[in-house]
């Protein structure tokens, strides 16, 4: 039996977004390991905030988000800080996300280890998020976040640190670090950016193709979907949280079959940014009807087993 | 810029498909390179044959099917070999094929630098075919082998040693090696192999369907295809010799156009053994209209670059 390589993939997001100096020290902290591959820096200056990509094998990438992370809580000052996009922490979210012969366990352990390495090493206080929560007022990040930065330093610092109304966090002291805050440390799976143009630039449609084939009302399994205009054209713009349950392949019948009612037609679709091999090989497989296919049939793949 | 890695795939096949010992031997001397990866061992007793697939980079590859054609040539006598499969020595035939970041004109070196090596080291006379082929009548692997060992043995011991109408080795010496014969050395593309079901056992309907879609009754470019019957359906096997110019989509949609004539449905596909990321991507993008989709979009793929 050929050794199966486990791959995960990390996203850690910091609460800089405009400092070169800052924002190339920690990219490359967490480059400071060899065996992983570091890529797909974004920063935005009004968010003030910056995420990138580590993908490699579960060990590696423990450690170099780490690195990473210690840079960040050296650099950032929250109290100094200013931007659009929610935040409790200069690294605030780090979410684990399972690849390849991978599972989600595996995933949430990771979550754990880096937990308690962050909040025992670094002094930070962290809440466990997604499928690595250990209570269900956790599990939304949205939820964990609120109030922010400023709001959680104010409840924690309160007498008994019971903050977040007893969300007591998962690691580490029960204040915030003074200047790092606190961090949000999760394991989720997969999300796959999918977009579709209609061949119209009736925006209003998109809108309502949108509204219906999303999750929230009713529409197809872990799709979040809303309606843009891009480049002149109507886009269903969609988040697949999870392709296991609807692929892309899957959004793209189900808005075919919805502009038909528009006696429209689909223009073209994008495929936004990175995808697992496991989520072209599924469209294939449903696609084609090619039932025994599997992802150890690509050639590229065998390669690095 | 990453490196982009240079992958290229040899399916070396040999004249011996019985004695495990040697079977073991021939695969064991590729698998002494340790950066390719060396799989898919094929034997066939009836056809006194063997094939097996070695994937890395072209350097690597070269090594490693020169290392089994040593032992191949060492162990296996043509004069004592009967087999079904025609072939002309103890390698038969060794086609190089582009994988990813290779041309077809590397390839073509590639068969040129082991062809040297094999006439020059071992003493075997080599033929150059397909794309590597230096003349028209060597382009078809049936045409290079015709007469097989025996007849070539006997055509290029004639005096003046011209053997096939003047049918020069491209390396090597004129006459066949005393037990190890010729070898055909050469480069062509990725072979997808994919057979599509019908929901009948009427294997007439298949024979109709391949008959209008393969190349040679101007069906699909590049296609070669047969009709079957495959444990009670009838199916249209098909190898697509050049997915650049028709992809298993394409195949398959033109299938479930035919099929609609006779009022009947794919029952499914198969995508019969190995197939290089390419094909998937490029199946994705023309499906899904995924016009801007690329490989270096799949997660792992940019893991290894």
């Amino acid at each position: 039996m050929p050794h199966m390589q486990k791959i995960v993939e990390c996203v850690p997001n910091f609460s800089e977004g405009e400092n070169p100096k800052i924002i190339n020290a920690i990219f490359g902290a967490a480059k400071t390991v060899k065996s992983v591959k570091v890529f797909e820096l974004e920063h935005n200056a009004s968010h003030n905030r910056m995420l990138f990509t580590i993908v490699g094998e579960p060990k590696a990438v423990l450690t170099s988000v780490f690195e990473s992370i210690k840079v960040a809580t050296k650099l950032i000052d929250m109290n100094k800080h200013k931007g659009e996009h929610p935040r409790i922490g200069a690294t605030d979210v780090v979410p684990f996300v399972p690849v390849s012969n991978v599972t989600m366990e595996e995933c949430v352990e990771l979550a754990n280890k880096l937990g308690k390495k962050v909040g025992g090493e670094l002094g930070i206080p962290v809440f466990l998020y997604e499928e690595a929560a250990t209570k269900p007022q956790n599990q939304n990040l949205a939820d964990v976040r609120k109030g922010e930065y400023e709001g959680l330093r104010v409840k924690m610092s309160s007498r008994g640190g019971s903050a977040l109304g007893g969300n007591k966090p998962d690691f580490g002291p029960s204040k915030m670090h003074p200047t790092a805050g606190a961090i949000v440390i999760g394991a989720r799976k997969y999300l796959v950016a999918f977009n579709v143009n209609l061949n119209t630039k009736d925006i209003r449609i998109a809108k309502q193709i949108a509204s219906k084939i999303r999750e929230k009302n009713g529409g197809l399994a872990a799709v979040k979907a809303l309606g843009f205009e891009v480049d002149g054209f109507a886009q269903v713009s969609m988040n697949l949280v999870d392709f296991d349950k609807t692929n892309f392949d899957q959004a793209y019948r189900a808005i075919e079959k919805e502009i038909k009612n528009y006696k429209l037609k689909i223009k073209n679709s994008e495929i936004y940014g990175m995808i697992p091999l496991e989520s072209l090989v599924s469209a294939v497989k449903s696609t084609f009807k090619a039932d025994t296919f599997t992802s150890d049939q690509v050639l590229e793949k065998r390669l690095y087993e």
